[in-house]
């Protein structure tokens, strides 16, 4: 007897986090389901959580089991958080990865970049066309965000339609890209659809969101005012934004300059790929050295204060030969992400002091997200028509709003965070299992588990310091010599304004003086006592418990 | 001859940042100024630039060295960043602390934990009461802040009257302590004042500020929908917030308990000085344990994702036996301060997993400043009206714009940062020269200089991970075996899939076996060598240039 088959929605990143996005959709008899994947992005480090990690990707291992069942890999948009881990997981990348044009473009560049073939990537034609994958059928319909040819997914299936919103606003007149398309949706909507996998993101935002073409006429009157050097900061992948900055820039009489790796990256792909026309000539860094300030704007990296990109760099002095003085003006066309704040203050107070005037979006002027807010979420659903809504890309609390939101509209919803595996068989979703998930760091040139201790250790040397003990035992097992402490992250001297290392290697030496014979064969008993009189000295002395690490060794 | 005398305004804290504010006044010859201290506050430390640190100090060295000339310090008002510092530094608690009674309070508080005399705190009443240090008359008039008994400080010299605004807001009717007063700074300023040296906190906000009053009704409909338990936080120091959202409380029918230190330390406090009546009657958090959700509220600690106050505490599980379930209802009544987003983020994440609703003060309706904003310090310039204003308690960016502000006043104005020193006995402010000023960290028990190296050290190692090398070499310098490496911080194995340590060792042991007696005889240059070949194996194998520690022990 064969088992019943069933439609399944698994996420295994996204889904109780801004970041790292990736979904599994499964159509078949239970655990022999066909699977595709929905995104493959990262998420990012921070100094408190994850020091010396270059990038966080989900952890993928579940799907790399079950790599057989897999047909194909779509991508939504070509933001970092939902193409940036395409090519960290090579096992993954025996199906095809389709993606229209822009976003298939900047998946090849990482492929090629980490030696893998690019030809695998597959550019597809937006809705109507549809994509066949096993039991599925996909179409890439167009929908306004903050990076051009985002789409959300159609996903046809036996059980009926599924819509994956994947990142979206609502915005009639995005500048770059298609617009929000009421008709299209209202279309998708009217032949019935079984379930919507929504953006969560702006959950928490009352207010309807406001479009890209808001922006230009403000921003050309801040630049207008400005009688040095206009310096425009936002993320490169904005493409409609740097457009909106470099045309503001021309208008008001100004050469436009490129500075930042991404920033020249994403306009080449975006004309490249026909999403961008109409952009103005610009200069290279050394042709604008020859150009007078007031007829110069610089279109640069590092809206998040990132510390090597070109914003941060200005702010500490040249980038590219170029800097910022007295007069001119840098602009922050874009959100802080909280985490971010105090990179980019310290980059604002930087350029305070050499007297350059700093404008944000704190007013609202000269930034709009790409996100649907709350009434736009409402709208959303609304027009789908969906007999259930999953709230996906979120923390948990937005996912947990959203739920709210669905049920206020009278649609069934349930908070399904990463692990989830969700039934989309029935009336109304329901929990079929659990699987485990979590965060793999890319540490280096090496990927580490996110609970392998070793971060955790880096951390712990971060907050306490680190005490090395190394003691030399001769071949009957006494001490040569007195043991030796090697301190860092410590200070020097503490209560009893001796030298640190000495009240710990003169305590450390009494007590292998004291210790008997047994405690002296014993490696594990010694480098226990000596952590613990490391500690307690160092309490003592210092106020501090530090990470201790003792080397006995041996002579044979 | 004698030199002219002079008088003169020099921040050492506070002035280019938010926080650990202390000014210096002075008059008399040049060198030999008469001086008093206002303020002495701490700020608070971040994984990103200060892991480990437990509290940050302004450098008071320039003030030490001349601390016969310090005829008196004047604490404004009790919050740790004008007060937190007053027991760091007993090289200066020579001469009188003079305070408000709720400030002594807190102040002697301080002091005697750290086993200080707490006598030197001498409680003062408000203007026009005037106390005389040396040349200078001081009176605290009181102002309107987010903890009782702020004061601004009037201060005669013999060059004319100057008035120090410390933190302040325009509130009207601030519910705990003494409204704005009008009339008082109109008849402060009607004499003459030489200078205003002025909070610049809020200066980016472009709109009039809300009264503390304004929150009464909506606090209270908020909590009159709450089905569970209802907790609160906020600063513990915000009085007047505290009684407002206890009143609520009692108000629909709920029993109120404290919890967390600082909360249950500041409403004693404002009790026992009179600042604080008709305060609900309290109950123990074994006492709550008895009563029923719906009936009972906690005020508790944290507001700022404080890992180890309240608030964290229940959102990992049980606190004093009490514990969050779904149903409850969180306030945060406070603003997070930029940089405390993960760690408030975290705990509404971790509140949303056990479904309790979070609430917080996006909305506007649940939090007002306590810090004049733009218009507000426009009003007090005017009233005040002094002949120059000095910016001060702000970051570089506030500083600058706050001297825009003043100048659109037609006043004179200049951006002062820590350690410049103010001339103001001419007509307009001018700089008289620059100290060396600085941050010392509070370690443990241990004061260390923000410049030692010793967190840096921390910080690379939890950016790339620690690797010890032990070596011995016998009397002949014939290395006794092979190194040895432990590594902490880092992946056990990479690139060749060998572990680690065994890489290196091996590289390290082929280097001893081809290195020749003068390289073997020369410690440093052993040490040298040996870290440069663990570098640039860590970087082959893992992709990363661990810090190095080189133990070399010789057998004498």
């Amino acid at each position: 007897m064969s088992k019943k088959k069933r439609l399944i929605y698994l996420p295994l990143g996204g889904a109780g986090e801004v970041g790292m996005n990736a979904y599994v959709y499964g159509y078949g008899p239970e655990g022999a389901e066909r699977l595709i994947l929905v995104d493959l992005g990262v998420t990012f480090p921070d100094m408190d959580t994850s020091p010396g990690v270059d990038l966080i990707l989900p952890d993928m291992s579940w799907l790399i089991e079950r790599r057989d069942r897999l047909e194909a890999i779509f991508i939504s948009h070509a933001h970092e958080d939902h193409v940036g881990a395409v090519s960290r997981f090579p096992d993954l990348l025996d199906v095809p990865v389709y993606a229209r044009a822009f976003t298939a473009n900047i998946a090849r560049g990482k492929l090629k970049e980490a030696g893998l073939d690019e030809r695998i990537v597959r550019t597809v034609s937006p809705w109507p066309e549809m994509t066949e994958a096993g039991p599925f059928s996909v179409g890439f319909v167009p929908i306004s965000h903050s990076i051009p040819e985002t789409s959300a997914l159609v996903i046809d299936t036996p059980e009926g339609r599924l819509v994956h919103s994947g990142d979206f606003k609502i915005d009639h007149t995005p500048l770059v890209g298609e617009p929000f398309d009421e008709a299209v949706w209202e279309e998708i909507g009217k032949s019935g659809v079984r379930a919507l996998m929504c953006d969560s993101t702006n959950v928490f935002s009352p207010h309807a969101g406001r479009s890209e073409a808001e922006l230009e006429p403000q921003i050309e009157e801040l630049f207008k005012g400005a009688k040095g050097m206009v310096v425009a900061t936002t993320f490169a992948s904005n493409v409609a934004r740097v457009k909106t900055l470099a045309l503001a820039g021309e208008r008001t009489g100004r050469s436009i300059c490129l500075l930042g790796r991404a920033m020249r990256r994403m306009i080449e792909a975006s004309v490249e790929t026909g999403v961008l026309r109409d952009f103005p000539k610009v200069v290279s860094p050394e042709e604008a050295q020859g150009i007078a300030r007031e007829s110069l704007m610089l279109l640069v990296t590092g809206s998040q204060g990132e510390r090597r990109a070109a914003s941060a760099q200005l702010a500490r002095g040249k980038y590219n030969g170029l800097e910022m003085k007295e007069g001119d003006l840098f602009l922050f066309s874009s959100k802080t992400i909280p985490g971010n704040e105090r990179g980019v203050i310290r980059i604002m107070n930087q350029f305070s002091e050499m007297g350059v005037d700093v404008v944000d979006e704190n007013a609202g002027l000269y930034h709009v997200s790409g996100h649907a807010n709350r009434p736009d979420l409402a709208k959303m659903h609304a027009l789908v028509d969906p007999q259930m809504i999953i709230p996906m890309h979120g923390e948990h609390r937005m996912l947990r709003e959203h739920v709210k939101l669905i049920k206020e509209g009278r649609r069934e919803g349930i908070v399904a965070v990463n692990g989830t595996m969700v039934d989309l068989s029935g009336n109304a979703p329901s929990v079929a299992g659990f699987v485990e998930t979590g965060r793999t760091y890319v540490d280096g040139s090496v990927q580490i588990g996110a609970l392998d201790g070793i971060v955790r250790d880096r951390i712990r040397m971060a907050l306490n310091g680190h005490v090395v003990v190394t003691l030399i035992l001769d071949e009957a097992n006494e001490p040569l010599g007195e043991p030796w402490c090697e301190v860092m992250g410590l200070p020097e001297t503490g209560r009893s304004r001796a030298a640190l290392v000495e009240v710990l290697e003169n305590d450390l030496g009494q007590f292998l003086a004291r210790a008997g014979a047994k405690t002296l064969a014993d490696d594990d008993k010694l480098e226990q006592e000596m952590k613990r009189i490391v500690r307690k000295v160092a309490q003592d002395e210092i106020g501090k418990k530090p990470e201790v690490t003792v080397i006995t060794s041996r002579l044979a």
